[in-house]
């Protein structure tokens, strides 16, 4: 490679006009990347372009996404350590392309050591202003809104960060159809009230309000992920929260037990194979208060209880939740919205919803959310 | 991260079932991939892998993908330089993983420093045989068989390797399609009498011959690149030539004037816009001379003259071109096939057949060669 | 025409093997037909084929379809008087056809004279036996269940029987992929509390009761339609409710006042346009009564309260009355599915659902009646 | 039903603005309708309209559509005798609707009393006129082109009317996608030189210049069916010849003797299984001849061979015939255009192209005659 002369490096916290997208510390030295779907944006007008990015895991892996003018270009596994990554080059430098670096992956919250990070940049030419979207969203859920499952062979069954991703899903699909900046905030096998297999730590609510709590690990804690998330920072017009698919699971699974107090935790099933009222009430219990503390972080959004892509068992319960809420509070601006089902031909790996039901129910939400905008 | 110790490396040569896919040379230490979908094939039962890349260039960078159970995962572009790249990393182990690495992008001809080698492997498991498939095809033809522009926005114009791509191509999908290995030798701009801008270099039939002359440079010439290619070490069963595109497209530009001899090549329109009728004349010349090279170098396949999915107004030449070869051969197992025109709502960036004109084009072949087969 | 002397004339009662489809009277002499999508099917060895028809209306004429081995080949108006209609022939004489004569129009409440009678067949060869299909599915609801809108041009507004369906409709599409035997109770603008311009008189449960009492005149009632229906004699294994849009329109029209009493009616909305709860209240009142009375009816069935093809602004109450019903009775076979909105591309005549839209519903509700039928 | 009290009678030639469709002779008293797709069209402003239409038939009775607004509301068997048919009631008699009645049926050559013809109108409103569409197509086809079979089920395999369609048919749906009148000339299992069963008075140029010579029987003769066609009175800007499947088909059919001459005639296959170069050669200039007639008929017309639906073995022959017809003429306006062909998922009764086979024949010949139609 004749080497191009004409880069010039430069601190993140050096570059002019890199939008950051995501829930992250205030800190450019370096930017941290803790959600799936936060990344930076740039319009840069140069002909090549590269970025230092730094990666730490004990288990999981990070991936991330390259999209050039809309576009996925590129996707790769960043391995352990500092790298320097070409995003682009040996382009016509005179015209101005749309640059965006995404991570695929959530947050791993069983791996202490799970890091990403952005030091600098290098580009032979200007990085020009990134306009916000007239639009802002937040996106609150498990799995699905993970995009696990949505990329790979269908026989897949590995738990890996190579099977989430971040732009194959109803979250990124939704938010270009509304031209709409939008944030992720979601943890595979988590719930409202307990996870899909009884742990009642596994609940999205109690961990809303930081900015990425779900972490864990000293080196998590030094960043900053476990502060207070800023919430004027950013306001989002529309929050969709797509929960409550495995506190039905919930209902099915065994046990579990804290391992320090020995306390056990089950959502029951009746003897005829239908919920448990007591339970189901706890569920209904737990939706209404994560509603008031949506509420109370989002004062102006739509809040839309968005469900239904692995099944409706819960929706008679999310609908009492609901209902209950906005008894209580007069709150008009909160409502259900139920998602197209997965089918047999929708499918992807692992059991969860492929592209074709992500994109299906990003159609049916971007419907839906047009139309209450309006309003 | 943990570093795995029960990795170990391999040089290529010393790797056991590695399914090389792709006109190359012999050799192993390192194996040079020349052509866009060529690479390597592996069943692996193991936990991660890793493969050892080189590549070099002046202008032209190369790309490429990796496949996982016939999905491609990742793609990345491979930067200059000798490194060592993880293509998969915290699977369960007892499974077989099948893991293609496949070159994206076509050999540069006018790149002389183009390069793209694998040295060796990591594993920390065992390889499996890859058995061969029950067809096999080669793929003939000029930017479209070369995936330019079927990746990317609409908007973008850069004659670059990231608009390149092999997979999501009519030639991986038809050969998936039907189960069959398959080769690609291709060249964007090129055809069967001269290139787009007339340039008699230009043409496809003068290199079929050899592994892959139409690259350049001194160390090309030192890796065999030029030599003449072992026909009989991969017989196919099926060849498919889409060419002619380039061909229509010379009768519409400038004439090109040969830099040593002066010498000047036009194919003419006359006055009222149709085709020279000498010129003509000398395309399917050129077409028939090639159906004899192709019936020498590939004695018992279905010679399948696909073409179309750019406009078809090369396409009497070519039925005749076809028909005077049958008349003096008695040849019954060659034949024309009209591939589907694209459309605005099927075009890919560079003004050239997007993923859904691909998808359409690899559908209809598909069903043409199962028919052919059959016979 | 050369007169084919084979064909023999029966009056229908005296026809063998004629199956009657949709709620009537027992007799047959003639047969009576009430509600659309009801008809006779026949599976006819013969090469030619007659039926004789009577047709009266002040206004609303009526329309069939001719569905022969179940594609549709005719759909014609039938004008007033008794008529001889061909149906098939010159065909093969030694094969079965399946035929089904289907009305194509709901019962039209306001023309007394509304009527349509079978009085006897003309065929040339012998009829065998239509054995039941393995599922019987009983649809109820209003203008979308009665197929008004799922035919004719996007500009047509009159209300009229020409565009109204009853095979291009959901519940013909259903029944169909659920080899199933189906009835269709529905009014156009109909609810369960009032219709649309909130006439109490306009709801459904008040007449489910009787064969159709929906229908006026002393004809009707000399007819039998007036009388209780029996319904042991034909016992559904689903019945699907699609009602409630009716009901959300009565909220945005004006009053209706009662022409005897005086008593004005009106589902009022609150100042800030959400529904009054009082009268909301009532709405849920009556959908849980009127699934005692469908229970009552149908001890057995699966009851599937399947809404949202116009809009889900009542969802949230239907999932209360469905609550409310399920605490009270413990009955577990009851369920709300909500069905997929129409949109600008799938919306066909008079603001209604198109073709596609009921297809779309169709492959939805087919899903999840197959996944409830297994359990 | 009340009597329409408003509706007057019109032999249809005192009503003003019919437009006629089709081939036929300039009489009006009464209009015989010869040609699958020929038939009248209304710009009603009334709300009631009723056609009286006279059907005779040895064996092969008619078939009408009506359309409204261009979406077919009805489809019927026209029995022998003279009717009268309401096509519209109570419909708002302040609208204007644009009312086709379609004859759907070929003329049937070997049914020497077929006949179907239109002698008055009754209507309470007035005719207003209907303007000729900017674009002129003349169809002439074999029995893909009389859309046999493109309507009822798979299974059906009997030859009778029921199973032609106008309308789900390539020809009309191109015609109304470009805007455009049309005309249709064709017969099922005819050629260009001999039919399917190697008849070759089956031959469709022999009866080109006539109005519906391929009738038969006096009374056919006395209307003038087998008078010289007057083809300045329409002037298509495309003819679109769908020929050459049944002269394939001959290749593989018994010879068939001439029953007054004795002589015998086939299309013979060499032993290998290749077409006989003599009887090859026989097709081209028989489609070269018809060509040429087609161009005296038609002076400014472009001619399209479009060919390809049910296979395409002639296409090479098709193209040597074009060929050699253009290079003897240097007409210019004469083209090839492969139509897609028929598969296993878009077949539809009798073997034949089903709706969807036609439906993506007809979008790829729109643009096809788009992009031409800009020259």
């Amino acid at each position: 490679m004749s080497h191009n002369k004409r880069l010039k490096t430069y601190p993140l916290a050096k570059a002019k006009h890199v939008k950051v997208h995501g829930r992250t510390t205030p800190t450019l030295t370096p930017l941290t990347l803790f959600w799936t779907g936060s990344g930076i944006e740039l319009n840069m007008k140069g002909s090549e372009l590269w970025i230092e990015i730094e990666a730490d895991y004990q288990m999981y892996e990070s991936w991330i996404s390259i999209v050039v003018n809309g576009v996925p270009m590129s996707r790769l596994m960043v391995t352990t350590g500092r790298h320097w990554i070409c995003l682009l080059r040996g382009l016509n430098s005179d015209t101005v392309k749309n640059v965006r670096v995404v991570k695929d992956v959530q947050p791993m919250s069983s791996d202490p050591r799970c890091l990403l990070q952005i030091h600098a940049l290098k580009v032979d030419g200007e990085l020009l202003p990134v306009p916000d979207k007239p639009l802002k969203i937040e996106f609150i859920g498990d799995s699905i809104t993970s995009g696990e499952g949505s990329i790979g062979a269908k026989e897949e069954t590995d738990w890996v960060p190579m099977l989430f991703t971040a732009l194959r899903n109803y979250t990124a699909i939704t938010a270009e159809a509304l031209h709409a900046d939008y944030r992720v905030f979601s943890q595979s096998g988590w719930g409202v009230l307990t996870s899909w297999d009884n742990n009642p730590h596994g609940n999205i609510p109690a961990y809303y309000e930081q900015i990425c709590s779900v972490l864990t690990g000293e080196r998590n804690e030094a960043l900053g992920a476990f502060a207070d998330h800023d919430f004027t920072s950013w306001q989002p017009d529309v929050v969709v929260v797509n929960l409550g698919t495995n506190d039905g699971g919930a209902f099915y699974s065994p046990a579990w037990t804290d391992p320090v107090s020995g306390k056990v935790h089950k959502q029951r099933l009746n003897e005829d194979g239908t919920f448990n009222e007591e339970d189901v009430q706890a569920f209904e219990n737990a939706a209404e208060h994560f509603l008031v503390k949506l509420r109370t972080s989002n004062p102006a959004a739509h809040i839309v209880w968005a469900y239904g892509m692995l099944g409706t068992p819960m929706m008679p319960a999310i609908y009492r939740a609901v209902d209950a809420y906005k008894k209580k509070t007069k709150d008009r601006k909160v409502s259900v919205f139920q998602l197209p089902n997965t089918t047999e031909e929708t499918i992807g790996s692992r059991s969860h919803p492929g592209l074709s039901a992500h994109t299906k129910a990003a159609d049916e939400l971007t419907r839906y959310l047009r139309e209450i905008l309006k309003n």
